[in-house]
């Protein structure tokens, strides 16, 4: 069964600073991740597997490639639910866990600034489930380089320049003032609320 | 507190087809990036983040190359925790899952073989939060390359040409089976136990 | 001595689709690669070269970024070098060979189409001293990915999103169509009456 | 016309420190390239280019991995034509320009050393077109990353460790020590002859 893209209309008018037309342009990069994931899924169910390749391969592409379309998917998923918040304050177990990591609230404020000017790429504040530690992590070059193992993840920032350009050009730093002005607590929250998970 | 790798001799002598060299070479590599990501993290406790850069920054480079140091310390721990299994059969539970994700076991033996061969790298088994499905995933090109966002890993083969390249040469296939046929399923079981967290 | 960035204001106002704060963001951009591949440079010639790393290593990081700001200086350079051109057409002798190495010069406009909707990145026409062909190149994810070794780049079309994203959003195949429409023939030419050397 | 691969198999014996299983494994992974690198320029022959896509396409996928199975191939012939040398030494003028690029002999022979010790992949001492400058060259990761825009590759060292792990393990500096003292001198010469091309 085909997944179906999420709609994210609402949020057209709700984030100061970022244009329709901006947030348009990125839903349809984002449905175009989905229909492709559902493409890749659909092939494997029936590639041949009996000549695997390093060089190429028509499974092992498809095999290199879900990561792209997968995390293209589900990245820009949590991007997009945990923007446009009603303007309530962060949870306070989660500015705690955060001042427990980083030191401080602006520590880690300044650590994604940080790591937003140093890739091309997604900025994602991080559970380890290995060494139980909050990070900010840094998925460089594409949608699957730089994750962690075993992760989950609780803020997602979309640094790409297609989350941007066509509102800010090169002041990337204004944009991600900008969306961090506007997170979605309520998400983010809910998120926390199962990390670590039980038992763990 | 800096972390200290796993002592992992007692895998020595215990793993059909790994000779003690071929072992102990695997050890001296996972020891070194245990060594790198206390030095990384180390050096990202105090290192200016005022300018960050796409191109060359320190704190950038810190931040892009801790992945590496992170998976290459925490896959090589999996890895080594869910080998040399003492002959006891995969647990029925783990095997209805893996049915149902793959519509047969000695498929889903099939998918790993075939991943295995795509690419340098790992083959992990995965559960994914984010659609509930457990897929095999290709890490690529390097240990931070591929991974799927927010996923617990189940089982961790290593497929770099270091895991076997002294015992096995060019012969991965014989490689892969051999660790096919030691996996120690104490340990996946009890992952998998886990899997999904309770309230997800 | 360190490397100026070249001035290519004179372009402002002469690509048909392409507009001035579009540009004016791409030179921007272009000239943070030239100061840092000096900034590189300048740190490679004193850096500790006694503890390089695969993990993590001063000198070693500014060995694996030293070829993106490489790329990113002279692949801009080759662009703005072979955009706005006066309207003269391809020369004959360009002709001939693109049309021996991909069967018609339309192939080589629909091959160029096909590799700029593949990727983020640049497309290269290149002529390969390895093999002696002409062929499109796809430089993938960063600017130091997918090159062929031993190549002279004739035609250089940047496709990241931040060449067009401004202007165009989601419609890249119309920014493609723009550029190939405004080539410089001459400097394509003159670089073409190089290759291959003689000798080789 | 397919690309045949070159047989290096008067290399048995004559390279001090290889052993006749690692140089016959490594001459396996070689024809694999050329296999290959035949396959996808057979398969990019008639290959549909009406729907490229960056998540995947047919197409897509041929042309990012292309490059892979070319540097696979070629970088590996410049490697086996530029070891076994017979124990003359440099060339005077080689000596002199890599005393120019370097400060000195010693100099260069450390940085190799050094970006050896940095990298899986490649290290290319490499003339760039583009600054006129001799450098060494890291590929890291895979056959096509790290590769400088418009190069002539003089030097070729393969530190891959399935160039040498069977023989050497951890030990890769000593593999290092052991190519450096065999380089075919005489196959660089050559090279460096037509370094820069006239009329560059």
């Amino acid at each position: 069964m085909p997944r179906e893209p999420k709609n994210y209309d609402h949020l057209i008018g709700k984030i100061k600073g970022l244009s329709e037309n901006q947030l348009k342009a990125h839903f349809t990069l984002y449905q175009g991740y989905v229909k492709k994931l559902n493409e890749i899924e659909q092939k494997l169910a029936s590639v041949d597997k009996s000549t695997p390749n390093y060089s190429y391969n028509e499974y092992s592409e498809l095999k290199r490639r879900e990561p792209v379309a997968y995390n293209g998917t589900f990245l820009h998923e949590y991007y997009f639910d945990n923007i446009g918040g009603d303007g309530s304050p962060a949870p306070e177990n989660f500015k705690q866990t955060i001042s427990g990591a980083f030191g401080s609230w602006d520590n880690w404020i300044a650590d994604v600034k940080a790591a937003a000017g140093s890739a091309h790429g997604w900025v994602l504040t991080c559970y380890g489930y290995a060494d139980q530690k909050v990070r900010n992590v840094l998925v460089q070059s594409e949608h699957h380089v730089g994750l962690l193992a075993d992760t989950q993840i609780i803020v997602a920032i979309d640094c790409w320049e297609h989350a941007y350009f066509m509102d800010y050009g090169t002041k990337k730093p204004d944009y991600i003032a900008a969306i961090l002005a506007g997170l979605n607590w309520k998400t983010i929250g809910a998120r926390f609320h199962h990390t670590p998970p039980p038992g763990k």
